[in-house]
């Protein structure tokens, strides 16, 4: 299986210059995610594997610079408990059926519907059916990427 | 066919406070859009009419707060002409296959295989079949929400 290409830059000496003072903040800061963030990157899905989050959950996702996009597997059944997040969220159900409690509303996002949720809005959610789900973000979720997400690890 | 549903916030007070200022400065500012950024938004993409740019190039897409998601539906040979714009962008092929000439490298999008393209960074695409695109970006993409992007208007 071929790994994920992080393909160097060839951008302006403007980008160059940008990417530079990121990566110096990087090394000062945070993580190796993050002095690649300003790159081009190509991703077939297959190359990222798939987290087992519980039995009921996988999860897979790609980070650019403000944005995080993640393909999100959900089995009948499964619940996503109640949470919130300053990131905003767009999710868009490619496949199967999510039902969401949120903003006081029950409302059941099917394949080919989005639900935009605000930063900071309460949700729960649960799988219908078998749901192939993306759910893009910005900023992507810090939580995520350095797995301090229990909440979605609890479920027998 | 139904209408989006743009779904009144009930969130905390202190969303309602940043949301009732955000909707202030828009009554000065913006667009009838930008008044409703903050709020839940419940669309199933068949409620949003498919929008024809040129005979070989269809799109449709949502607006968040600072996440537009975009689904673009490319007949074979359509070509997007170089452009670049500061939006980060994240581009996901559902079906299909999408050629870019981007960063000085033509690279080959498939369906399953995500393209993560830096603010700023000029590329052009090709559709070498019939493909269904969906693009994410970081903030909207302020010249297709006012329809100012002739260079997607211009093909035959």
């Amino acid at each position: 299986m071929a790994k994920p290409k992080r393909l160097k830059s060839k951008g302006s000496s403007r980008q160059k210059a940008k990417s530079a003072k990121s990566h110096s903040r990087a090394k000062h800061a945070v993580t190796k995610h993050a002095a690649r963030k300003q790159e081009l990157q190509y991703i077939p899905w297959h190359t990222i594997p798939l987290e087992d989050l519980n039995p009921l959950l996988q999860r897979q996702f790609v980070v650019g610079q403000e944005i995080m996009l993640a393909r999100v597997l959900l089995k009948k059944g499964c619940i996503v408990p109640e949470h919130r997040h300053h990131n905003e969220q767009v999710t868009y159900v490619l496949d199967g059926a999510l039902k969401f409690w949120i903003d006081g509303k029950e409302i059941v996002i099917h394949s080919g519907e989005v639900l935009c949720i605000p930063p900071n809005m309460p949700h729960k959610a649960e799988a219908l059916e078998d749901t192939v789900d993306l759910d893009v973000f910005n900023p992507p979720r810090a939580d995520w990427i350095s797995r301090n997400d229990q909440y979605l690890r609890g479920q027998k």
